[in-house]
């Protein structure tokens, strides 16, 4: 049988007409094939922002691999990411005002647009049906089509009575269609609801501090609470009682009066809630404050390191994970929420940026800039169990937020 | 040049070896090109369990549409779900005994076995790694490799002196590797560590009580709780701490001296903690019980509609929703958690038996059985905003739980 085929290959050169279908076919084949071998569940699946070349990497953690890069992606300088709905899709949002949607199982840029001049972060609206960016310059929120990129409403944030326009910070999803952001140059906070997206509805609350910097919503979406540049104290909205106003909180939290030289303001978004309290980083100090998020009071301080820049629970809550700005960033530490002591500490070398904990919090994966690598630690041995190459790595972020508010 | 190639197709025959080639490759091309029309994320997916007919429906939540049935299930009464950690596969614990893995991507069996004769739910390690079921005949757990079902461990759940085996209810996963369940018989707890799958470690724990018959784990993972079903009160282990043993807690949760009928003992992991406070339904009464979960005390009941079954929190937990036993099965209610209050009464129809929340909470999904029907609300305007068939439908499970402890 072998040997007929190879006569009838071989002893009649065949028809140029047919030979060129049937490469082309096996071509296509060959290339859907490779299509076929990407299916696969998207739950896994995770991203890496890669600053200095403006690319990202696509990640899977059951596994622990890296799956494509994906380059073209502007200024990710403080770059952050958000997930659709169905976990197949990333919206990142790079500092220069582009915003890109990528198909991390076509691993492509799906769509790319300059929205802005300078923007900082962005949300998911609750039913994914909206992106929403927040802008320096000029100043506001644009809201896009999720699935095409295209406005849906335009929200400049302009304050008192020359129509100046503030640069906005701290945009978070809120149960109910809604975003919530704070205006850095206005000391406001508005909430707009896009129950109808054609016409959003703005609330706006005036005089809650100066220069509001950054912000977080708890992770049932009550509490909208941002840190203040321009003066200690945080600025607090209950979203079940907007009819009550913004309160300040947290009277000392800040740079406090002895100005102490701080290295980097940390993030808000590392602020962590777990069961009644919120591990938050101090600014300045080099200490983890405890606080009771029924009275939305300081009960404890834990003293660390270093400058905490990011202090994440583990999701059982059980431990926290605790970062440093530098000259301490080349170490993390490991508090126990029970006893408030460090059990761990780890040095995975120069500047940890990041970290960011699988869905069930079995494997934690950090960033670690200066020695190009990502890290991969048991949460339960705390040895590392995989380190992968990636270039001057920031941001981690894993498709399991497409499932949180706020995130 | 289309002349031309026509010309070529049609004035002399081809030799046949090369047509065959040719209609090959074109048939490889289009059953793959099926199978990349199918390529999407996994994030929004979910089956509906049709217990009469032994099949499942895969339905997506983006545009709440069903996707395809499928059949071989075998008995799929109390049924229940589980997700691999990337959100592709489901592996369904059927009541004979019967473990399936469904690959939802592909909308087919990718795995079955019969592994017992007669068995109630079951649970996926912290790691996905594993597949555990909870068996009654003969009574134990047997855990297998979660990609390809193969027998890992068989734990008999033998007790006493003479080797008599114990049902098994409760099987749940807790972080750190391990899976909880109770042994109706005996009166046991049990909490076995996989992180050596092939040495599983057993800590046992007895005369927590009399019957437990089912349990449930908070979504910290902190606490496993098992309801009796042969006396009042509930048994409770704190697993962060599982050297101070079993306590009891709630005294008078059960059926009572007055011994009430009972019409169907309800799902403890219907249980819903939202902050301090879990909203549990109470037994054989028209009350749902409001527990403090620093505590462990009743502080407050809701009178209701009927006998409650499943008490649901929305993921803001602002609202929990109830739905209830025969002959009150027609109706789902609504409590705001701040005021205690019921806000809503809906008349979905006949036998509503299940309800899942979409992940950020907007919509809840509810099988209505005895109208053949699955319902989907908008929860914050209480509207049916969509409604689809489904053949007997009860529970409904979404992928959010791949990334979620002891769901």
């Amino acid at each position: 049988m072998k040997s007929a085929m190879k006569t009838t290959l071989f002893k009649r050169p065949p028809p140029p007409f047919f030979l060129v279908l049937y490469l082309f076919s096996t071509l296509i084949s060959l290339s859907l094939s490779s299509s076929v071998y990407a299916q696969r569940g998207t739950g896994d699946l995770g991203l890496i922002i890669e600053r200095k070349t403006g690319s990202v990497q696509v990640l899977e953690t059951s596994n622990n691999t890296l799956l494509a890069r994906i380059k073209g992606l502007g200024d990710l300088s403080h770059a952050s990411i958000v997930y659709s709905r169905d976990e197949r899709f990333a919206y990142v949002f790079g500092r220069d005002g582009q915003l890109t949607k990528i198909d991390m199982l076509e691993q492509k840029i799906a769509a790319q647009i300059k929205q802005s001049g300078n923007s900082i972060g962005g949300a998911i609206s609750q039913d994914g049906r909206l992106v929403a960016v927040s802008n320096y310059v000029p100043g506001g929120v644009k809201v896009f089509d999720a699935d095409t990129l295209t406005l849906v409403a335009d929200i400049p944030a302009t304050y008192g009575s020359n129509g100046k326009r503030s640069k906005v910070v701290g945009l978070v999803d809120v149960p109910g269609q809604k975003f919530a952001f704070s205006l850095w140059d206005a000391g406001e906070m508005w909430v707009a609801d896009f129950s109808n997206p054609k016409k959003p509805k703005i609330q706006k609350f005036k005089n809650i501090g100066k220069n509001p910097y950054d912000a977080l919503i708890t992770p049932d979406g009550r509490y909208y609470i941002a840190g203040l540049f321009g003066e200690d104290g945080m600025a607090m909205l209950d979203l079940w009682h907007t009819e009550k106003g913004v309160k300040r909180i947290l009277p000392n939290y800040g740079k406090g009066e002895k100005k102490l030289p701080v290295y980097k303001m940390p993030h808000l978004e590392g602020w962590t809630v777990a069961g009644n309290r919120a591990f938050v980083p101090a600014v300045g100090r080099h200490e983890v404050l405890v606080i009771d998020t029924t009275t939305w009071k300081e009960t404890g301080r834990i003293k660390v390191h270093g400058q905490p820049i990011f202090v994440m629970a583990r999701p059982d809550g059980r431990n926290v994970w605790v970062n440093f700005a530098h000259p301490n960033n080349d170490t993390l530490q490991i508090i126990d929420t029970e006893t408030l002591k460090i059990i761990k500490e780890l040095k995975p070398g120069k500047a940890v940026l990041h970290m960011e904990f699988e869905p069930r919090g079995e494997e934690l994966w950090t960033s670690v800039r200066g020695e190009d690598r990502v890290d991969v630690y048991n949460t339960s041995t705390f040895e590392r169990v995989k380190t992968l190459p990636a270039t001057k790595p920031s941001g981690i972020f894993f498709t399991v937020r497409a499932h949180k508010v706020g995130l």
